[in-house]
């Protein structure tokens, strides 16, 4: 019988995997609890309206269609029983097989507090970008209806907590909206005066960077507007605002991009797990005596890579490409290859014509920075009409400081609700 | 004091109200329940995923910018105290008028059995849009993972009751999806066998044009393989299909395009309603002994116009225009005049080249009519960008018969949650 590949989640891991096993003698099954691949690492811009949704959600049935060794499945993975090879799905259904990869990556960590998560939501999937793009845009509505100043001002503070690449590409996008895209539109107040705090418990922002790059994002940051807080932590978050030890922020909208767990499939294998819950694998990705199951991606922790394997779509992919090459090789009885992550370049953007890049020694910031984000991004968007709708969006919000995608699709519900 | 003009309701006769007005010596509020001005006649292509929705969506803020005598407030108008002159608004604000302009237009009558509308869902708000296209694509998905024969058969029949515009529009699209979208993405069954039924109480499709045309529309609905059923009644509608007298549709996947009601405001006023809820109006709008009352769009009836007004969007934007030109005439003390809706004809688009168009005694159809329809709908979409993006979707979508938009964006919850 063919040998049955199952792939759990289809994320950058997990869609290089199956792409790689393409010639290969296999059976694939892909199991998404989406229809579509999600290109997160523009995910913020959707979260700020700069592009709609499907410019960077590909069906992952249509990139796959050609592939005729997969079969995609919608459904969601409950738990893996590794004794019996089978994966459980949603429905109770089972799905047996002979090699398994885990791909299903990261979720948002509050770090006990999982009571600060509807005050503050994170950014991962593309329903906490449309909660973010809603909350965002409904602030500065509310802000119009109010006639109190102070809580005006409420209304008028986003506070986002974290400053990895994702917390400062979120301030610098709504510093742009507050300053450029909503100028003129409102007629009770001037969103220019809107604050945008970015919060960091360490003390410096971009901290996989290095020192220098950290300060030059910094500086980009303020001079769009952002006020940057560093070596703060929080201690508290409600429906009001954020509390830093003895200070206190007073604002209705906080984005969280502070903290990351492995998706909770992990547990359920019973094997030991690292810190924030990711599966301790071997260097060639298999989990420890079961040499059937591999994980790639976020979902992975490789104790003895160093430096430490980063949690971007770069390593995913590498990850995803390998472990479908060491299916090929153990199905054919040779020997399996250790994972070796190549680092190509680190890339963070700030806002208009403003990043920081660091691709080995050399770093860059500024103008030249940006581009090089931008070349990047538009050509690792898989599809290639997404490619050309973005490049337009981008080229058109570039000019006019527009934004695409304001609309707030649940128009009837207000935010107090 | 500067007169004050309330417009509720930012749809085509709202806006149209509100941008006659720029020139006027009046402080405008606008009131909406979305922050978003939609075009409507393009909603069909949200639902069916070949357009994104900020492409047929724009901010009412945005449009109004510079239109320096209005102000927008989000929020929904609860009632209407004609005596006092107030609207009340959801969180009990009351925002005081000189003159009033009701534009809340119309939402889905189930006749009586508002059951139904938890198993087909109506195509009103943008959010209606995203739960069609959810239902469509999901059901879909739930097909490649059925064994019984019998329920993927459910999964993949697909109705729509009633063969109006929208009717025709939904169930041209869904065919074209299964026929051509979807060929070769699914591994268990062909999308192709897909049935789409359109279903029609009376004895033609496309009531509002002539028979000859009706006929012509039913041929191109077949061609693309819609099954169409006429003067059949529907008489029950749940989770697993439709009834109609005795015969049964076993479905998961019901639209309803059949009734129109008007929206619930116009109750608020205490004046009589004609059929379906609209309000009652004399010829130049006003409601009957309230001459600072006007009422525009789908939720005005005008019982002395004939033929009768269709509920179409330029009937919507020539009663605006009038409301306000009509308020500036009362303002000065000049007598107002009444409203005779100009018709510039009636298209209907079936599918790819597919459509039909009645331009006074001119009718076309096929290929012609199809084309007067493009023009006019890219033409009349607000915005300049938007028309740009909505010509490359389509361009692209026509040469590939991809649609861009597949992505379902709730993908963790499953359709039988």
């Amino acid at each position: 019988m063919t040998p049955r590949v199952v792939i759990i989640g289809c994320g950058f891991g997990g869609l290089f995997a199956a792409r790689a096993l393409r010639r290969a003698p296999v059976d694939i099954t892909v199991v998404d609890r989406t229809n579509h691949h999600l290109f997160q690492p523009l995910l913020y811009q959707v979260a700020t309206a700069g592009l709609a949704a499907p410019a960077i959600a590909e069906p992952i049935r249509r990139i796959l269609a050609r592939q005729r060794n997969v079969t995609v499945l919608y459904g969601e993975a409950q738990r893996v029983d590794v004794a019996s090879r089978q994966v459980v799905l949603e429905n109770g259904e089972a799905l047996a097989y002979d090699r398994l990869i885990l791909a299903t990556g990261a979720t948002d960590s509050y770090f006990g507090h999982d009571e600060w998560r509807a005050h503050a939501p994170g950014l991962k999937t593309l329903e906490d970008a449309f909660e973010i793009r809603k909350r965002v845009f409904l602030a500065f509505e509310h802000a119009e209806r109010e006639v109190d100043p102070v809580k005006r001002a409420a209304w008028l503070t986003f506070v986002v907590i974290g400053a990895g690449a994702t917390g400062v590409e979120m301030a610098g996008m709504l510093a742009e909206i507050a300053r450029h895209t909503l100028r003129g539109e409102f007629r009770r107040f001037d969103p220019r005066n809107a604050r945008v705090v970015l919060v960091e418990a360490m003390d410096r922002v971009l901290p996989p960077y290095t020192p220098d790059l950290s300060e030059r994002a910094r500086l980009q940051l303020e001079r769009l507007g952002v006020t940057v807080w560093l070596g703060r932590k929080v201690t508290g978050i409600n429906a009001q605002g954020v509390q830093l030890g003895g200070d206190r922020l007073e604002a209705k909208t906080v984005v969280w991009c502070a903290g990351v767990a492995a998706s909770p499939l992990g547990a359920t294998l019973g094997v030991p797990l690292a810190r924030g819950g990711r599966i301790i694998v071997e260097p060639d990705l298999t989990v420890p005596g079961h040499p059937d199951v591999q994980v790639v991606g976020d979902l992975a922790f490789q104790p003895d890579h160093q430096p430490p394997v980063p949690g971007v779509a770069p390593a995913a992919k590498q990850m995803g490409r390998l472990a479908a090459r060491n299916i090929v090789s153990a199905l054919a009885g040779r020997p399996t290859r250790p994972f070796r992550y190549s680092d190509y370049g680190q890339l963070a953007t700030i806002g208009r014509s403003k990043a920081v890049a660091m691709f080995g020694r050399i770093h860059v910031w500024g103008w030249l920075a940006w581009f090089a984000w931008l070349t990047a991004h538009i050509y690792f968007l898989i599809g290639f009409r997404n490619r050309l709708v973005v490049l337009i969006d981008w080229a058109w919000a570039y000019w006019t400081f527009e934004r695409s995608a304001r609309i707030v699709d649940l128009g009837a519900r207000r935010r107090d609700d």
